[in-house]
């Protein structure tokens, strides 16, 4: 084991990333082995979609590289091209940084890039969450990410073993937990300060109590499904429409896919078709995870009602097939993209106790120490080789 | 099963693609229930490299889409470059086809352009030759690409066994062999008219007498080794000069590191240290056939030795580590890469009688219809999912 | 003069493009001795730009290809990759199309890539609209294409001095007029059914009587002005707020600075500012020549104002450097951006009678027909040469 | 004036670039007022090439940025897809770098990549050898490149009056005289060690006396004749292989049609059809200049004849379109791609004296020094303005 410091370098390419990775980046920084390098990219620093670069810098992160490779659109082909494109940018930005090993977060498309980048440049590759099972494009994603990776951090038990089958070496297989989970236990210790002034500094609509009832809605597009989501969008708003509580509705993220999440709710919106719903593009963490452990149901095809939601314990209603196969705890249960059934399984929700469905199944909030510490300590082979 | 006709586009991007899938091509063209599509793109469009797509053109099929993306450099960084560069490309032209089905060929890292445009835009995708394990950063991209694949041709038991393994649906993974063994086995029935004078009209060198003991040298470059390969090349030319015995040897393709290997074969050449050897790009199908079946050893990495390799039982030496791991016959010896050691085989396999070594590890020869009807009756769902 | 059609590609890349183009594309549809070619990219594709594309074909015409682009930022350095990857993929739909004339249309951004593809692949460029004078990077860019261009469509006498000062060849610069004051000649003839319904379908704010007095804003980012846009945008709202008139505000376009335009009529628009303002991000064109036609004053630094705005004798207040430059009639007065000064100078434009500006120093609506004409006629040198 | 240094960013996309701007750097690099940057990219990087940026650091500079982007294929869409790639790749490195101003050289296809990203950037361009008159696209991308630039560094008189004609501010147009002819000067003065042993160290063919009569072949392709190259190419060698001297030939650079002259070449050479020629890829400028000052005669479409060649007096024959129109002194006289045409005027020229054509029509020696003084003091507005 060689005295020299690593170059660990971690890629961030939107708000998500970022949630998912930011109790590793604390960890990585703190390492006296490891020299911690920051890429962001994507829809990270870019204003419209909330530029989470700007949140990274005053956590006091330093970005070593900034790059912009989203082409605009909201199609499949511009998806692909976003993809290539990006592929073009990383390979810059790694050229500079030469890390040691590049961390990459999940399975959304843009990260498919730096993970080729990274291979054809001969420089090891490390996934966290992969081995999970889902709907859309990002179950093929997550997988072809595994047969790129030398270093695995699975969220769990199942999805280690899921990864160890695709035919990965076991020694370099870990089962660490989920990092969101660590975040998720961080904040829920820490008391917000001023809370409803800033919850309501962004988005539009109408203001309710944070304290009292809510329900929450959070749909994204499921891009091989392309041309369905604004149906099951609408199918979603109808069904919400119709409790009498207020809602928290988030607009979608830039996939393809959310001109058609946002059609449907501009759409409500202007119609005043809902008049109880506050409106936000996102949230910083601690607000969001306030959202979790207090709505009453959340709704829609988020996997933080399956992942951060399972440690919380929230009661969620999961429409449409985008979760699908995704290993899940008590609290959620499924609909299909019906007003009707949505309407039913919400009401069902609200009535549950979330205390009862608290479950450890993505982590305990230790996972970025065990991450940080596996990376100061591994050698692997860049020539990787099927284990079977 | 609808009446339609289904559209099957074909990516070819290089010269060894072509010879890939010809055959497949002969029967996609026949066949009553499917429109082909071909798509010529990397170096098949390219004259230096020997402008595989006026073959296609020549042979009767239409080329649908010729796109460019090859970014020039040959280091990491411009692989990683092309690979981006060919998803934004084969993005527009599948855009315009809107095929049914993609079929790709092999492993190279173009073919994972096509992959990862077609998996964005939904479109079904089956791949030839997967499965297969090997050395080099194909190794990867073979194994990614099978998570991004619907219908799987494997060339042989193993390789089915090992896509089963790595969790595809075993209802679309079909053991068909390879179908440049339709091709080798094809060829290899037709009398070459006017050999020599075919032969000798491209390249440089020495003439010697096709009919008599020949040496043949095909290195390619090992992407994870980036640096080795000069030196690599120098050690095959070292020993293959030791032995009095004309050469044919080939020039590499255009991948990272081939400015290595073509260096050493310059040197080599200029400074006159091998005087008795015929240098070329490449050979079409059926004189590349007569040469397999007819040297009397087969040195290099190149997969031809292992594949066309074993149905006609050419004695061979696999130099270093690129195809480790391939499914091999006895028709292969390895040998590290050093003088002695490569010298050393080459004469022992030298003596060796082919027809001993002849095996259907590869294929008997009807792959390609196989492919094709499988290709007219399948049908399959776009979204995947892990099957453990 | 060859019998043979003349294949003329028309790249369309916004909507803007279109309006400025339209009349032109009726006639070469109509001529018998060219083939009309319909490029469409850029915002003209995405639906959420409007999607001219959809509109050209509700028009009847055919687009012949429709790539994609635009790279995501609203920055400074998202516009030069956007230029960038404009010139790759205009350069397929070239190879494709292999037209003998190319007609580009204006000074966009991303204009310069069909001009840079088309020079490098040895296709004529005609080119509308050059040798005009204005503020921001289009300045640059109008006059790069001129000294690009094969055949000048001037606008007007000044322009066309200008054209051939900088050292074209005078036998190909015909001032002609401008093709959009054709369009909008025509379209002020007709008589818009059902116009209040229309017009309020698309688009937010409050409805008001188009019949009577009302204020238009038009306001684009300047490029160079990167991080003035927001503020100068706020100056106007100001002071158009102070008037008790109602107002028809546009959304910017998608140029580098639109997001501060945007987030400064969000600000505006949520704070209920403004309670008295349609809100719309583009209208049809006959839409927007009535708007031009019926409003009392046209607020912002819009090209319009001068353009169109001449034929029609528009009262205009011109905000900031966009224009500046730009040769104009006396309906467009100039205001530095500060809100008192804009008040003032509304105030003053609304008095005026339209009747008395009208001025055909833009052209006389007959400027389709002369392009058409010279195109079927003229020959062309591809290689230029400096004429002094 | 502030007392911050000014950062000048230099981009050296090719050898021919490093040699126009050596000396610039040097002064630059001494300057106590600014910060020199360089930018290397496109063929400087690149083995094949000759990547001369292994040059530019054993002359002590400091590369800043390393770009690829070169599109491989040596076609006309190539080239566009290279200036289209160069300016997405030029903007990452801009963005990093931020320079005060950015000078580039010259009028190669991918100078227009720099170019277009600066001024999309908002940064100041500083330009070399703008205003004068050739053939080839050349002609345009020069002219285009001085409507975007800001400062502009003439080679001489006529080349400044074209500038300003062209209607750029004359207080920014200097003539300076060009910076190759500085690195002329100073490389004529310096006694070469070793000459015969290091210039027959690169390259192939047959050596000759250097301090003997020798005749220098330098033919480049020229891209709006796509498809001639070969032909005129072919011409040149016949003529040559006529006359009874040694032959130094230079294999062409990687511009579009180069494949055609280098195929030409080989063609002769593999035939034997040339017996006497020693043939290399570049040299540097020591050598080169050396080879100017003693060959009997150059033969070419090279800008060297009229550039380096003016300066030297060096007897030159210019064969066909690319030099149509440059400013030329009287040591070069033209000849059309006709063997017999070509053959006498080599005849002829080989009997001049070149003491007597020596001319400082392109320089005096001191363009750096100036240059570099004018832009320790400008200031310019970014925003440009037609000034008639």
């Amino acid at each position: 084991m060689s005295k020299k410091r690593k170059k660990v370098c971690v890629a961030i390419f939107s708000r998500a990333n970022y949630g998912s990775i930011k109790k590793v980046l604390e960890q990585l920084k703190k390492s006296k082995r490891i020299d911690l390098q920051i890429l962001s990219g994507g829809s990270a620093n870019i204003e419209k979609y909330g530029q989470v670069s700007e949140l990274i810098k005053k956590d006091n992160f330093k970005i070593d590289e900034e790059i912009y490779f989203l082409v605009d659109g909201d199609k499949p082909i511009t998806m692909a091209k976003t993809a290539g494109l990006g592929t073009v940018e990383v390979s810059t930005a790694l050229e500079r940084l030469k890390p040691d090993i590049v961390l990459t977060v999940g399975d959304r498309y843009e990260t498919l890039s730096t993970v080729i980048a990274a291979a054809y440049m001969n420089i090891p590759i490390a996934h966290t969450m992969g081995g999970e099972v889902t709907g859309t494009i990002d179950e093929s994603i997550r997988h072809a990410i595994t047969k790129f990776s030398h270093i695995h951090f699975p969220a769990n038990k199942k999805a280690k073993k899921n990864i160890i089958n695709m035919g990965e070496d076991p020694r370099y297989v870990f089962n660490v937990g989920c990092p969101r989970i660590d975040l998720v236990k961080y904040s829920l210790q820490k008391k917000i300060k001023n809370l409803d002034n800033l919850f309501f500094k962004n988005g539009v609509g109408k203001r309710f109590d944070l304290k009292k009832d809510f329900i929450t809605v959070m749909q994204y597009p499921v891009t091989t499904e392309y041309g369905q989501n604004y149906k099951n969008m609408r199918e979603i708003l109808k069904a919400v429409s119709k409790i009498n509580c207020p809602k928290l509705i988030f607009w979608p993220n830039s996939d393809a896919g959310s001109e058609e999440i946002s059609g449907a709710i501009r759409e409500y919106r202007e119609k005043k078709q809902i008049n109880d719903a506050w409106f936000v593009k996102n949230l910083n963490h601690e607000m969001f995870f306030y959202v979790l452990n207090n709505t009453k149901c959340l709704v829609g095809n988020t996997s933080a009602a399956i992942r951060e939601g399972s440690y919380i314990g929230v009661p969620s209603v999961s429409v449409g097939t985008r979760q699908n196969g995704r290993e899940r705890s008590k609290n959620v249960i499924n609909s299909k993209p019906y007003t009707n059934e949505i309407y039913k399984k919400i009401i069902e929700q609200m009535k549950v106790n979330k205390k009862n469905s608290k479950s450890k199944m993505y982590g305990d909030g230790y996972a970025s120490k065990r991450i940080v510490k596996i990376l100061e300590n591994v050698n692997v082979k860049i020539q990787k080789k099927l284990m079977y």
